[in-house]
């Protein structure tokens, strides 16, 4: 075992004992932990500043992208964001213990499917700071003990907010190792981190394609992934040209640094001639760079050349792949071989056409006549969220406390044999 | 790439195809190729057993053990179940397109979380043949396309079952490549399907430790493992005598060969001088060979000795493990540490112990007062099942058509942008 796997197996071990002890506590108790998580981020303000602007520096000096810095940084603002979540997380109610379904055999033994935490969680992810405070509170809500993996570009930033948790925590001695942070920055905790079968119940990576690729062929252990969003606008030939504009304005350029922002549009080549030259006027004022296909290029030649590349492309910044189609069978197989399986939208008047994109787009969330931009576990109304996943299994698109938690069957007897 | 790489991407092309056109199939669809199904296997009884002879005739060579002989043996009786499997099969409601929940925000936006099929799930398993009818007709009905890869010693019962169902199938001119299995022996065959992230969306590997172990290591895709069943009994102090005798002899040797029966009972040292006496006496006389601890031994010293390998081994067979523990924490942590997270009962009278026992074994399905042997998909209410998930995510203990599914977010608007 090298220092690095010791650290991380001791981590481990100690979270999977926590996770025993989480399982039990009242939601008063839960509660409780998260007010003083709240008071001590109001309280600590200055530091979590300070902290966060030797990152920034850092961010600037490596000449970030802008998308990725605003992702970065920390303000009173974000800041008050941060505690309002974990506010709005005391309020939902507790997801663990609840009764799923009930059913009584023949022979009198009661079967009851029961929720529970899931156990130990290891969440690795990329820059966005108050990631660790929504998945802090979010776990502790649901019971699990928590493992935080940040990315170094937020180093300083996840290290303080940790330490901020950490105090409020031992302070009213809360069950200790309940949320814990990888503390080396060496890559190989996190490979051996996702290998721990038996201590690690769940990985979620959260993050690009590297992160994701990484963490998918290391991991023996369960993963959801958290991947990029390559979210598409579909523009049917039976579109309303002023909605379309109007969405795909809004999916890409209201805040083009998020996953649910949009990166590709698709137009029906009979619509594509009326309307690709007002998209391109609009997104030529909205500083958009285009980077259309050949077809799009021989109606609106402003557009820079797109390449394969783009098609599967997360930009988050203000640049659009545009690509005009012949069909909605060719949108819908466009947008399951590029896509990332997380949020795309049709733009449609045909109850036909949106009937069979709703059903054969395989997304977490397929839109109709709306921006992309909604996915989002507080607007889905599952409080705040773990992130999106953009895997199939145990929970697709927002995930929040339930989707945190498994159940178990407890069956009830007097003495029944089979 | 190889040659056995090249069939098994051509197998999971084919399957992906056909996965996007069972997601669109009627009930009707569906329960008509069931119904193929469920005919043809009556019309070549014959030939499915004279083909099973030559599995058994090879498994009697080499010697395999009686329950696992037993597994393979496919009788009228077997073919019937098969057969009654399928039909229940057929009147089970669709789970596909069935609405979860639905919410509208207030800007108009309807949210609509839908049941989709999972997509391509592909199955390893060992023994019964009879896991082939099972498993094509719960993804056929669920609309997912799978690909099956069955153990040596059941080849020539597999291939012939999957050459019934291949013919019923084509002959009503069902969509092509359904269901497929892995023509080849070579085992990278396996590790190789369970990289094709993209193509595989879920492996589901059935059986012992070394084929859990090989696909967790190689798999890139999701896995849900359908492990062993290493399951306990802890006849606590306060146990009924006679319930926990027959809640024991049930668990044991009604069916050995399957993974809900029992493998090892606990007993407290307060009941145990009471006790072990009377569980000896009935276990001698049913020829079921106990391997105890050194205290358990000190009380019954006709017991053979336990090693620490007992206490983590799935006989699956008349033998079972016997330790006295001192507490229902010792019980716990040792059903916890040894256990396969399968399905664990306690025998007591004692409401604080018995709430303690079911809150913090981390298994499946926790029964009070009952035996393991209950632990089924069909016995609790999912018809047929896939098998007994051992993990925690998506699905956890009887996999039944729900099970089978994931969901998508379908959100329709008129315009709504953020």
């Amino acid at each position: 075992m090298t220092n690095t796997e010791e650290i991380v197996h001791n981590l481990a071990t100690l979270a999977k004992a926590a996770s025993y002890k989480l399982a039990s506590l009242t939601s008063e108790e839960k509660n409780r932990a998260l007010l003083a998580i709240a008071h001590s981020l109001d309280e600590n303000r200055s530091y979590i500043k300070a902290e966060n602007a030797l990152d920034i520096k850092a961010a600037i000096e490596a000449a970030l992208a802008k998308p990725l810095i605003e992702r970065l940084t920390l303000t009173d603002q974000t800041i008050d964001n941060m505690i309002a979540s974990v506010h709005s997380i005391i309020k939902l109610s507790d997801p663990v213990g609840k009764l799923i379904t009930t059913r009584t055999l023949d022979n009198g033994l009661e079967l009851r499917k029961i929720r529970t935490p899931i156990g130990v969680i290891g969440i690795i992810f990329e820059s966005r700071p108050n990631v660790v405070t929504d998945v802090a509170a979010l776990c502790l809500k649901s019971g699990n003990a928590v493992i935080l993996r940040g990315g170094k570009e937020a180093e300083h930033s996840n290290r303080a907010i940790m330490k901020v948790i950490e105090d409020a925590l031992n302070k009213i001695e809360f069950t200790p190792h309940a949320v814990q942070m990888v503390p080396i920055a060496d890559r190989s905790a996190v490979s051996y981190l996702c290998r721990l079968t038996g201590l690690i119940d769940l990985i979620i990576p959260r993050g690009g394609e590297a992160l994701i690729k990484a963490v998918s062929d290391a991991a023996t252990v369960p993963v959801i992934k958290h991947y990029k969003g390559v979210c598409h606008i579909y523009v049917d030939e039976t579109a309303d040209v002023a909605m379309a504009l109007d969405i795909c304005h809004n999916a890409k350029c209201q805040r083009p640094g998020v996953c649910n922002a949009c990166e590709t549009i698709l137009v029906h080549d009979k619509i594509a001639d009326s309307f690709l030259p007002k998209l391109y006027d609009l997104f030529t004022k909205a500083n958009v760079e285009m980077r259309g296909d050949e077809q799009a290029r021989a109606i609106c030649p402003g557009m820079k050349a797109a390449t394969t590349a783009d098609w599967s492309e997360e930009y988050l910044d203000l640049i659009i792949a545009i690509k005009v189609v012949h069909s909605t069978q060719e949108a819908i197989d466009h947008i399951n071989h590029f896509g990332s399986h997380h949020s795309d939208a049709i733009i449609t008047d045909n109850k036909n056409t949106k009937l069979k994109f709703t059903k054969e787009v395989d997304s977490a969330v397929v839109y109709v006549n709306a921006s992309t931009r909604f996915t989002d576990g507080f607007v889905f109304g599952l409080g705040a969220e773990m992130g999106i996943s953009t895997d199939k299994l145990h929970a697709r698109g927002p995930m929040g406390l339930e989707e945190l938690c498994t159940y178990k069957w407890v069956c009830l007897g007097d003495g029944q044999i089979r």
